[in-house]
C-alpha cells in the first residue's frame, strides 16, 4: 500500500513549487488524494517564536502537535534527515501519491522542471528522468511537457503509477485461543501487508506462507 | 507500547504552558522523551502564506511535509478532529510519555492546573484527576504540587507511568513456507506488539494465544 513518490527537481528558482501547485490542483481535482514533501536544504522555522507550540519544543519536547477540527501539525527536532521513503511511510502512508520538491540526488523517481530564463541545460541526465517539464524542447528519449502542461503529467502519473497497485489477494486466517476469527477482506489486506512489511527486513522470513504464532507466558 | 497519556486542563490563563514548559524539561533532563499536543479549539495557523508549504497545502495537497536535516514538519487539513489517542499512536508511539495541553472534557488521565490570581475553583471534580498543581491548598483526596513543582509532578508521572511497562514477555514462533524461523527476542516482541495493535480494533481478535496464516493465492 506504499504510495508511489515521485521527486520534482531542478535548479533554484525554475519554478518546481509553482509548477507543483498546478499538478497538485490537477490531481485532486481528479480525486487523487496527494502528499506533498518539500526538501529544505537551508533549515527552516515553521513554529513562532513565543507560540504555546513553540514554547514547548523550547522546553525539550522531541515532537510537539497541535490539533483542532480542521488542522493538524507536528513538528519536531529530528537527530538524522528523515528519508523520503521513510516520510512517505511514516506519515503519508494513505494517500494516494507523494510528490516531492527537491531530492535531487535520492534515488527516487524525478521529473525536472527546467526554465529557459533560468537555465538551458538540466541537472539530472536523461536516464535518471521520468520526464522533463520546460518551455525548452530538448533532445531527450523522456517525455516532456510544458511549464503548464499540469493536465499532460498528471496523465503521465496516473497512466504509470495510479493504476490498481496489486493482483494477488492475500488470504489471512486468524486464531485467536484456537479459535476461528473472522475478517474483513480489507482487514486481511492490512495485516498481510502490515506482517510481511515488519518481516522484511528478515532475510529468512520471506515466502508465499507465513505462520506467526503470538503467546504471552508468564 | 503505547506511552501513557497524561492531560493538563485548566481554566484560560491559568499557567498550564508555563507549567508544561518545566515539566518537559524536567523530565527530559531525566532522560525521558516527551511529546506534546496541544489541543486548539480557536483554529489555528501555523503556516505562513506564501511560503511553499503553504502553496502546496493551498494547490490541494491532503498532508504537505518540510523535512531538514535538523528538523521535521507536517501539516494536515482534517475532515474530523484527531482524537488525542490516535496523534498518539500514529505521531508519538515512540516517546516516553504524551503530555497534552487542554482536552478537558476527553477520557484522559489529566492534572489540573489552578492559580489563585485567575480563579479559586477547579474545572475538574476531584474524582477525575490525578493531581493538582497550584498556589492553593484545597481539600482534595488527590496529590497536589506547587506552580513550580515540576520535580514533584515528574517524580509522580514516573512512578505512576513510566516503569516496566510490561513483565510478560511474549513468545513468538514464525514458520515460512512451512519452515521454522529463528527470532531474536527484539524481533518477537516488535512483531507481537505490532500485530497486537493491528488486531485492537478488532472485538473478537483478543487473547493470550494469536495464530495468524498469510497465504498468497494467484
Amino acid at each position: 500500500m506504499k504510495p508511489p513518490i515521485v521527486c520534482f527537481v531542478g535548479k533554484s528558482n525554475v519554478g518546481k513549487t509553482t509548477f507543483l501547485e498546478r499538478l497538485i490542483a490537477e490531481l485532486t481535482a481528479r480525486g487523487r488524494v496527494v502528499g506533498a514533501v518539500k526538501h529544505d536544504t537551508h533549515g527552516f522555522e515553521i513554529d513562532r517564536p513565543g507560540k504555546d507550540t513553540w514554547r514547548l519544543r523550547q522546553a525539550g519536547a522531541e515532537r510537539v502537535a497541535i490539533s483542532s477540527a480542521q488542522c493538524f501539525a507536528l513538528i519536531g527536532q529530528v537527530s538524522e534527515e528523515l528519508s523520503l521513503e521513510e516520510i512517505a511511510r511514516r506519515y503519508l502512508a494513505d494517500v494516494d501519491i507523494v510528490l516531492a520538491e527537491g531530492y535531487k540526488r535520492g534515488p527516487y523517481l524525478k521529473i525536472e522542471v527546467c526554465r529557459a530564463e533560468r537555465s538551458r541545460e538540466l541537472l539530472c541526465t536523461a536516464e535518471e528522468l521520468v520526464a522533463v517539464v520546460s518551455d525548452l524542447r530538448l533532445d531527450l528519449p523522456c517525455p516532456q511537457f510544458d511549464l503548464d502542461d499540469a493536465a499532460g503529467v498528471a496523465d503521465l502519473l496516473e497512466e504509470r503509477f495510479l493504476g490498481k497497485p496489486y493482483a494477488a489477494q492475500p488470504h489471512v486466517s486468524l486464531r485467536v485461543e484456537g479459535k476461528e476469527v473472522e475478517l474483513k477482506p480489507f482487514i486481511q489486506e492490512m495485516l498481510a501487508g502490515s506482517v510481511r512489511g515488519l518481516l522484511a527486513p528478515l532475510r529468512d522470513a520471506q515466502g508465499r506462507q507465513i505462520d506467526l504464532r503470538i503467546e504471552d507466558v508468564e
